[in-house]
Parts: structure tokens; sequence; C-alpha cells
């Protein structure tokens, strides 16, 4: 099924080699609000083990191979946690138009006409480099052939929550919502002893899927404790549909149906009232906030300062690049930060803190696996990144948070480590052949481009 | 008064070498929705002579330098229309405060104890740096010792608006609004024959400058025809503080002060009704939008979409980096982009080419330049800049335009033209000892640091 050139060019390393790193800064996001110098990471197989002090590292760990990242911060690695990770492919392929038009006239037909494998995979490599880029370690994906995405994945040794789609109506992937459910947790159960990859399930959202299916996605999520991704309240349009098909509010209808849980990635969530805000809050729902595709769709404002208020977890999703257009979590970050400002007339709300949290921490959170991500402490798995501090932008630096989250371009990001493997070396990478990867995108486009152009009105 | 140190490292060039520019596609704005292959730009001495086929520039001009580009984009140089360049030196010293705690405890009496002309001149340098980078061949400022600002803006071959700022209130640079104005006025007298300086009167605000020093400005503006640079509606505060100080609206206060008119630079303009928008366009007002300082300090939404439905030219500006943080003006249109679709809850709104209209030609316009600046057309002065396309987050690319707004980074900026000067090859400055001038940003930020990092409550 996958073009036999796709090469799987992960060398095989030693996998309990000792390694340190040691930065010029440490922010090991917890334990909180620090910010520590002349610190060392110990690094064993795929987890941290120590966070000691440098001298006793060096004393300690004299025959492990040492990381020396003066003038650099090392962080945790950031959580994407909404991606359609092949839409790469679209990137830029259709913009500023309306969400119908872009639907029926460029999106569909182009998915309709090249969707496939080859398609999920190369689009999947070209998202999985431009996030390591950025310093991403963890995608939470949903999207067409997940077990491509997966598998992609694997091979690029990125970590994935790989979401199982689910539809009431047949695309190239499956025919209707039974066989996306059983097609989805048959492939799943291939990644069982995959350490990168983990699953969820992947309604689209409660409009396109009926009371019987979503049913079954809340036995199914509470039966094998995986989280349910899914679009929520995304744009106004939706207030009004679920009153008029379901006679209640989208929120009332999805507690009815067993999915209002610490399980449910609910992402979007631009249309909220402070009724909802309680609701959201008992649930323990997790909201995944995407702004730049909340702004650039004109779909309204997450009001992420109030789901703060509330104790709400919130993380941050770049959504796909045909509609963001590029997957940098940072900059995705900065933005979410500046507009929490701006939609609550405060500037003191989701500060630089907060705001790396939702990068982290939170994101490990939503994912059910805060005991392994999104911090930098011993016995967590070693997913982190460095960022180089000498750029003009983050220059001078009073604070590295402040400069981090309101200052620091994603092209800073120098290291990046996936379960203990170094895969970005001063900005390299390791084991992915970006030549080959960025040619094939460009194939894509030029297929794309000469075969779907719409010359008149094409509704699918 | 300049530090001795300070090296002017601009090397004597042959003015009128002629050069050829010849990039993969070019956008050059006007004429208008325009992208060019196989084209050429020529280059003599400050001034773009010709864009013509690059077969007939290799035919015709076969002695000249030429730089070829395939793989970029070559496009006007970008021109940021609002900074207070110094403040760089100040970029993170205090986030996530309300706006009297920022200003009387932290800006303040900085300000207070270590604005002078070195201060002023190492702040600029790494402000200029930062700008070319990111392809800004032109800033309109706005701070204190602007002969300090002009001076560093030369030396470094930057072309820059320097506003000659104006207060009721005393500080480091006059004592009073006639010392401010008749001082700004005299060092101005300098640059008359500076070809990349011109001058603007800085008002700070409505409500920091009194009738009658106002209607000063508005007689120099309209006699020596230079624009009027002032805050004007920041923040809901405004709106009231007219009313109970002066009996009437900001607007209208201005209006009958003579300052209404085509030459007003009107940065932030959150605070905005439906007359206003007749008023400012029956007066040809320009607005300077500044969405990320907006945003940060919670003043308020510029409604960005009606002002261009009303053929209101608006143009750009980052703010000083001690309130964005950083002066990057390609990550400010993308925001400004995103942000206009949001307000308007309109996916259409502000398409990409209408935002990089606002990074090039509306800003020249504003300045009151578009015979000179803001496009890549035979006749005007040759500020351009040039991105590479093959970086991750651009590939794969169906439209140049959308690329640029939607997904580019500005360290893709590769090469920097002012003047017909080249500043900046493949991302590296020429002219500027980059090493140096961030050294000294350093030093002045453990100086800050160390002398008024508040411990207790400073109010100036």
């Amino acid at each position: 099924m996958i073009n036999p050139d796709l090469r799987y060019n992960m060398p095989v390393e030693s996998p309990n080699r000792c390694c340190v790193v040691v930065p010029g800064l440490l922010v090991p996001v917890r334990p909180r609000v620090q910010v520590l110098e002349d610190m060392a990471v110990v690094i064993e197989g795929e987890k941290i083990t120590e966070v000691i002090p440098r001298s006793e590292a060096r004393r300690r760990h004299a025959d492990a191979d040492f990381v020396d990242l003066p003038g650099h911060v090392l962080l945790p690695g950031f959580i994407n946690m909404h991606t359609h990770s092949a839409m790469t492919l679209l990137r830029g392929y259709a913009d500023d138009l309306d969400l119908q038009t872009w639907l029926n006239r460029y999106i569909w037909p182009v998915e309709k006409k090249f969707i496939g494998p080859e398609f999920i995979n190369d689009g999947t490599d070209l998202a999985i480099a431009e996030m390591l880029r950025g310093g991403t370690t963890c995608f939470n994906d949903f999207y067409f052939f997940p077990e491509i995405t997966a598998k992609t994945a694997i091979r690029a040794g990125m970590r994935a929550s790989i979401g199982l789609p689910i539809l009431d109506f047949p695309t190239v992937w499956a025919g209707n919502a039974d066989e996306y459910l059983e097609k989805g947790l048959e492939v799943s159960a291939c990644w069982e002893d995959e350490p990168l990859i983990s699953i969820a399930l992947a309604p689209h959202s409660p409009y396109s899927v009926d009371d019987r299916t979503l049913t079954r996605v809340a036995d199914y999520s509470r039966s094998l404790d995986i989280p349910v991704h899914m679009h929520v309240l995304e744009s106004s349009w939706e207030v009004g549909e679920s009153q008029r098909s379901h006679g209640k509010p989208t929120l009332g209808r999805l507690a009815d149906l067993g999915l209002l849980n610490r399980r449910l990635l609910a992402v979007h969530m631009t249309q909220l009232d402070d009724v909802d805000l309680v609701t959201l809050s008992d649930a323990g729902v997790n909201v995944i906030h995407c702004p730049e595709s909340n702004l650039k769709l004109g779909n309204g404002f997450c009001p992420v300062s109030r789901l703060l208020d509330h104790n709400i977890n919130v993380s941050l999703g770049t959504d796909g690049a045909a509609s963001n257009n590029d997957l940098d979590l940072l900059a995705e970050c900065r933005i979410a930060t500046l507009l929490a400002k701006g939609v609550a007339s405060d500037p003191r709300v989701l500060n630089a803190f907060q705001a790396l949290e939702m990068l982290t921490i939170n994101a490990a959170k939503a994912l059910g696996r805060a005991s392994e991500l999104g911090s930098i402490e011993a016995g967590k798995l070693a997913d982190m990144c460095a960022l180089r501090l000498d750029a003009l932008c983050t220059t001078p630096m009073y604070d590295v948070v402040s400069q981090l989250i309101y200052s620091a371009a994603s092209r800073q990001v120098s290291h990046v480590w996936v379960s203990g493997r170094l895969l970005l070396e001063d900005g390299e990478f390791l084991h992915m052949d970006i030549a080959h990867i960025t040619d094939r995108a460009r194939r894509w486009a030029s297929r794309i481009s000469s075969g779907t152009r719409p010359t008149g009105v094409q509704v699918l």
C-alpha cells in the first residue's frame, strides 16, 4: 500500500545509552514557575531519569554523552492538540473564502480525488518535519487513513495520538459510521505495542455523527479509557443546528450521550455561555483552542480567560495547514495569549507561564498522560526541545518565559528529542530526508493544481 | 554626545553602478494583483530604473552586477508605521501587567533613569537590525532624542520617518510643549539633505497635548506639508477623557484644531463608531493599525474591514518592543489579517493581497510618498526585500501571496535593499556589526535589571 520508495531511515540506536543535556537555562514547567540555571537533565533510554546540578551530573555520569547547550533554554516538547497533518499538502490551496465555497469548491473535491495512503504519508511526513522543526514532539491527529499517519509518525520517531475518524457519511476511508468505527479499532490494534502511538476516537462533530454512533463512541471511550477528539461548537451555525435537529443544545446532547467528561477533547469551543462554563468545569472536559483557525474562518472567539477562571484545562492546536496555514505551535501560542488579553480587555490574563503550560503540561493532561509527558521531571518520557536565545528578537533578555512566549520564533528551536532520541540537532534533521519530503510535496501540489483548480462551480 | 566607539561602518560604494535583480517570482504590488515570472528589476543608484523581462535585462545590461535569486520572491520593502525603536532595550522587561502598573512602576522609572543619547543609539541599532532582518526597509519612529534615531538610521543605511515628540509635560528630552516643538524642528533642520530621512510631527496623543500646542502642530504640518504621527483613541478611557476635559469627542476636537486631514497618521484607533468612519474617510485620515499591541494591552479592536469598506487608508505598525515584543512586521501582518476576519466574522475580508498592500503601498501613501515608495516600479526608490520560498512552512506553494501572508516566517527574508544599497545578503548583514549591537543591548539589560527592578511601589 505504501509506495516502495518511502524510506524507513531511522537508524537503530543503542537504546539505553545515558545522555546528559546541559542547557544554559532549564524551564521544566513542573515544578511550576521556575527557571533553573546550572542544571543538567539525564536521559536513559526513553526516559528522563534525573534533573540535577551540572556538577553532580559531570561527576556521576562522566561516561555519558554530554550535550552542552550554553545560550539555550531547554523545555518540554510542545504538544499540538489538533491537527489534520496530511492537509499540509493543501497549505494555501484556497484562502480568503467563505466556509461553504472553501469546502464545496476546493477542499472536498481535492480530498475526494487525491486522498489515499500515499497522500497521507507524504502530507504527514511534511507536517512532522515542520512540527519537529518548531519544537513540537507530539501531535493529536484527526484525518483519514489513520494507520498511515501512525506508520509515518513511527518512522519519523515522532509521538502521536491518532484519532480514528468517524462520520455519518461515506468518504474515501469508510462507507458508514459503523464501518469507520470498526475499521478504526481494527487498524489501531496494531499499535498496542508501539510506545510512540496512542489512540483517540474522533467523531467529526456533534452535527455530523448521530446519537446512536456517539453513544457507541462514549461506550468505547469509557471501556478503553481513551480520549474522544471532536470539533465542538466551532461556529455559531452549530448552536441553531443542534436545536433544530435534536431539540437541545450541543452540550446538553453530549451530556445525555455520556460524552461530557474528562476524556473529551473539545476542539474550538467558540460559542460558550456562562452556564456552559460551569457545565464544562464540572464535567472535567478539556478544551482545545485553535485561535488562528477560528480567526481565519471568522468563527468567533474562544473565551480562554474565562475557561481558566473556571479551572477548565485548555491546550492548543494549530488545526490543519489548509486553514491556518502553518503548524507553528509557538506562534499559535503567542496569538492565543494576545487574543485572550484582547477578548478579556485585560492585559493580565493568560500570562506567559500559563501560555507555556497550554503548550505542554495542559496538553499532556488532556491526553490523560500528565504522569508521562508535559514537563521535564525524573520519570517522565524525554520529549524535549531546546531553543537558541541569541536571536535579535530575543535580545536582550529579562525573563526567559516572557521572551519565549512574546518574542521567540520557532526557527530558534535547535534540538528536539522524542522518547530520548535526538531528532533535530542544531536545526538539522538527523533522521528525515527533507529534500525528498519537500520534493514529494511539490509534486502533489503540481498534480492538484493541474487536476482540480475550479474553473466553474463544482459543488460536491 | 555619541559614544566614540560607535562605528560608522557603511562603506562608500559606487553610487550609480547598475545592478539587476532576477528573482524566481516578483510581486511588485503595483501594478496590482500580479505575480510575475521571468522578470528582472534594474537598479541604478538609489532607484529602480526598469522592470523588464530577464532575457532583455541580460541583453541590455550585460555589464551589470546580476543578483540571481531563483526560489525567492522579490517584494517592495515593508514599512513599519509605528515604532518606538529604542524600546527594544526594554523588550520583555515587564509583561502581563495592567497599563498603570506597567507605566508607573516599570516603563517610566526606567525611561527617567536611563534614557539618553547612548540608550537611543543602542536601542535603535538593535531595532534596525531586527527590522532589516525581517524585510522592513523604512520605519516611522516616535521617541525621545529623534536626532540620535536619525543618525543611527543614516549610519545603518535604513530609511526612517522621524517623529519629533511633543508632550505637555517635562521628560529627559524637553521641558514643555514649546521646547519640544522648537527643539524638534531645530534638530530636524540638519536632515534636509539626508535622502534616507523624512520628518513628522509627533504629538503624543490628544489627551497629553493641549489645544494651543495642537494648533501649532496643525499649522506646521500644513505649512511644511509633513505628517502628524499621533496615538489616537488607543483605549476606551480616552473616549470619556475627551468629553470630561474638552466637552467634545476626540475626533471632533481634532477636526476643530485642524488636524483631521490626509497628513494625520492616527495610530491604534480601537474606539470608532459608524459616524467616525465617515468622518475619517471624508477627511482622508490614515489609520495605523497595531494589532499585537492593542491585543497585548487589552485595548480593543481596530475595525479594519470597516475602515477598508470606507476606503480609509490602513497600514501597519509593530509599536515598541516593550509592548509587542518584537518588530516582526510580517508576523504583525498575519495577525492583522486573521484578526480582521475574526472581528468581522467573515473569512473573506482583508485578503492576502490587501494585507500585503498594508505592509507596503498603503504605508507609502500614509507618509505622502506613494510616488517614491511601496512598490517595485520604474522610477521608485529601490527599497526591496527577497524571501526564500523553500522553507517547510511555505511548502508546497499554490499562491505566493497567500503563502507570504499566512505561512512565511520573517526569517525567510534573505536580501534587503534600501535606496538601492544591499544591506542584507543571504540572511547576513553586510554593514552592521551584530555581535557589537547585541552585546551592547545585553549590557543595558544588565544595568537596567540591577538598577530598577521594582522592589516596592514606585509611582513616578
